[in-house]
């Protein structure tokens, strides 16, 4: 049993932690922490945990009782996890951000993006980009992991084999992806509201979006290269849910796409290649740590469209984070993740 | 470990028994039924199962395989468990039937509201109505359980401290329940598309639904005489979930209705009494075995209001089910039902 | 054509009042004010109006240019009419309140509900409900109205046959009503998220809700006599629509209540007597100024349900609004209010 | 006054068209049939029509009735046009169909997608095709209409300027279109249940949809030479409404984009070009005959994206077999299709 804490828990992907921490056998909540909530019982903002905390509540962030943990999660806007991870990690508890701010690896761009200075480039260097998938060994090992986010989740897991292997045009990939309303979070915002957003579908972000250098950089890393990424996301009428649809041009016979994205994903428990030419639904991984996958070459011709569906609030966040929790810990990698997805 | 059969495992209350049982520590499926799917894969059908049940596919009834299990659960039709029932009951097979076969004791009654003769009147008799809270006991003996539907475990598990201590006018009970649209099952109408039942409410059955004789039955054997229910089922546009809301006038001085309340389900692991006032969301119980409850008393009048949610597909089906299983076997009555609801 | 002014434009009644009156062949709109979004488009909040209303922006309140107006409409929170509507009656404008303002006689029982002394009592006498099912000739002659509430439009059309005649037990009345979220308003409200109030079903406000001593009103009106009403208002997962599911106990034999009700309703063009035992949607109210209604009395026994369904912006805010305009300067009483509903 | 029929009124067309004729100054239906519905009240299955055709029936298809209308709209499955088209235009009755029968040029592409002959080859040529943006002077004139469909106008309104101007890779565009269900007509299938398509979001048919020939066709035809499309449509939780999100890639220094969009639709009553870098949601244009369009020029690089809305049933079927009415009976060309959408 390790004892972890969560800084921020007041917000989806706070709760999310709790929900799938419940059913982990390894692990046990040591403190939750919320500014605004301080004294709430954790089930009385969030009646589905009634029974399962008996006597948790949002407490003041204490460094102290966190620096007890052997592990905290930051599930806070951006911003938060750079003034509080040092300490910590000085002091040897290991740290798992979910938030952006450890995630891109130049500090200019980062304050570019977020209008605001990098408060912590110091940590740059050993923060690991926690996507197992790409960094597990490196993920074992790390004390600070950047979870990645929930676009980013999608777009890179879709394009790696094609990425790794050179088979297409780098400057002109197209990520056109559809997201449910969690994507934005708890706060109360009119464009969020179930009168605003039910029953209409919209892009935004179009001309820029904060994950787009996430993005960007996760490519050219899997790439060797700069990619060109066109990137559109889409605000669709459902609570959760992430449904990436990938279009790549063809620079060369790839021979069997199938193949490469099955053998690609072969060892991976969080990713699921579908048989070619199917469909995934997004509802089919809503509440699990999975990543679902198809391919499709439409006509036969020269376009590749891959078709990438996760749950935004875990894999895409808080079971990406317990994910890497468990590899850091040595323990089985989906540990508490292991849940089939609720569908109907 | 038990080998369980499912008869007929298409529908939404097949595939949520497959759900539920994937975490189920002490039970393997042996068989799954499906005449019109039989040889599709399970995870073809429901792929939230995919990596779950490898090799698990839909295959013809088979009485000689189904007798081989330890305990076959009817996910079918009215009239398909009378027919197979008795056979699997002779062959020493426990049967949990979670159709309206078993549920009426009068086969006359059961004739009438479903158009057909009872096909199994000599069952009758040794069928124990599964509502846990009720007959518990019962239930540990059972060879043969009724599972409740899902109207009348709300309705009834709302009413119940009320009745039994007969604290209401019993010829003038109101019971307005809301359902979401998988209380229709999963069958191909035109009232159940999303087009025609998303963004809108209405009654339905408001002169007579099937359920209704069921809830009297129940209401009357705890209040120890009849119940006059007025019972207006609704169609919500929403998956899961089940609201009731319980009107009765107290005919006398009730005490503490909130401590009545808790002391009736204090010992009842599906059963949660919220704070007196409080208004329990469907949302907090997707997914989970879990019956939720408030009491309202409105202006301090003769007016007492119960509000009990549930999802109608667990505690108001296979959740329910299973519960019953684990009583019968012995197991932890909650075994493979622990988890939090997934909010949001 | 006359000249009309809307305050407070920017939540759901004030544009459901621009949406309506695109199509009123004798109003043309004068000013729309907010002090929060002066400056703006009205076509810039709500892309929906591009094209039907050129140039105009929503601008501060100013009482000479509202004044210029031949009637103006209040689409503001409570409190705010009272501060206004005295000053523009005395110039001569004729004051259409949407709001809470004047709808209560009792000046101190709003001060009770709404937690503030009630800004213009000696208003009050002077004020017409604006139900024209009820008040049709005082409407004509009105110069200040309070355009019912959603809930207690509903509410007071079902039950208002069974009171006149005095059929029902007037001490114990149910009214179970179901709404959609924009009942809440365009506050940025947390409980109003997509995610939070999707997916589920609630009730509120259960022991007590602003609406309820307008009911009352309303009913004991009708009845002649106080009437005892427990009223549960519930939040469902839609936009749009009330369903108020309503229960009355017969005191006496009542006759045919079909025809009791098609005669009350004969001659109101916003009422829809449906056929005996029908089961109104919301839907096929989507967008308009109809109540649709249809009644019940499940087994022939005592107890009598009537099922109402409105659209909460329409009939019940911003079409019943226009309804009550209309009247008051001699029009069509349904001018701009004939489209049918939206339906899928 | 013209009399118009409606054949295959009792699907999603069908409806919408008497919804939206309710309102049109110079139409009155003469007839509407259904063989399935024949003596059926339209208000009965469209209670939303309640007061708006009283004493209007479905009837038998009687061709005598029918070349009695001045004009008679094919509501219909494929095939049926096919077959009842002839005769109608023999007799002076002008056809307009909303069916895919006379979409595509070239009968064996159609027989090759519809997987059975063309039944009115003869035909084909006298049809037109019913875009007003393209083909408005050849409306005027035509006496057969072939109604485009949802996803062929959406992606060709946005994708017109740049395909008319060579601006564009015309071998690499993607069209990655959103769909509402209603998209599915109003068959029962399990696939479009509340159930089944709520809180979900998937592709379907990115290998090959039927809709890929017909916007080909009006693509090359707008480009003068084929264009390599991809098309890759999806399901989304809403009942209406589509979402183009189009992708090209500029050849040539393309000026000013915004200018070309607005010059190209400047008098165009049906489209509207909303300000560079908007962001236009299909809500905005619910239950409108309106395309809403913007363009955005990525970090100003040489991918452009056009985001284009429609409602599926009014501008992708109904509303724009109406507007082809309007112009070849010199109605004005927007009547019946003024008022403003619905929102929210």
């Amino acid at each position: 049993m390790i004892k972890v804490g969560i800084v921020g828990g007041t917000g989806y992907t706070g709760v999310e932690l709790l929900r799938l921490l419940a059913g982990h056998p390894e692990v046990e909540i040591e403190a939750i922490t919320s500014r605004s909530e301080a004294g709430l019982a954790v089930d009385e903002l969030y009646p589905n945990l009634r029974g399962h905390y008996p006597g948790l509540a949002f407490s003041e962030p204490d460094p102290v009782r966190l620096a007890a943990c052997d592990a905290v999660f930051f599930a806070t806007p951006h911003g938060v996890a750079h003034a509080l991870a040092g300490e910590l990690l000085e002091r040897g508890t290991r740290v798992i951000d979910l938030s952006a701010d450890f995630r891109l690896k130049d500090a200019e761009e980062w304050a570019q993006w977020y209008g605001q200075p990098h408060g912590a480039p110091g940590l740059l260097e050993a923060a690991v980009y926690g996507l197992p998938e790409v960094n597990r060994d490196a993920i074992r090992q790390a004390r600070l992991i950047a979870v990645p986010g929930c676009y980013p989740t999608a777009v890179q897991l879709g394009l790696l084999p094609l990425l790794e292997q050179r088979l297409i045009d780098l400057d002109h990939v197209i990520a056109d992806c559809k997201s449910g309303v969690t994507g934005a979070g708890r706060g109360a915002k009119v464009s969020s509201l179930l009168a605003e957003a039910s029953e209409s579908m919209k892009a935004y972000g179009a001309s820029g979006h904060r994950h787009l250098p996430e993005i960007r950089q996760g490519l050219a890393q899997a790439a060797g290269q700069a990619v060109g990424l066109t990137f559109v996301p889409h605000l669709t009428p459902m609570i959760r849910g992430i449904h990436a649809t990938l279009y790549a041009r063809l620079t060369s016979e790839p021979g069997d796409l199938q193949a490469l994205f099955e053998q690609r994903f072969a060892d991976e428990p969080a990713v699921d290649v579908m048989p070619f030419g199917s469909h995934p639904e997004t509802r089919s991984v809503k509440g699990t740590d999975i990543c679902r996958l198809a391919v499709h070459r439409p006509g036969g011709g020269d376009t590749v469209v891959v078709l990438a569906v996760i749950d935004n609030l875990v894999k895409g966040a808080s079971g990406q984070a317990i994910q890497n929790l468990n590899l850091m810990f040595g323990f089985d990698e989906m540990a508490g993740l292991q849940a089939p997805a609720l569908m109907p």
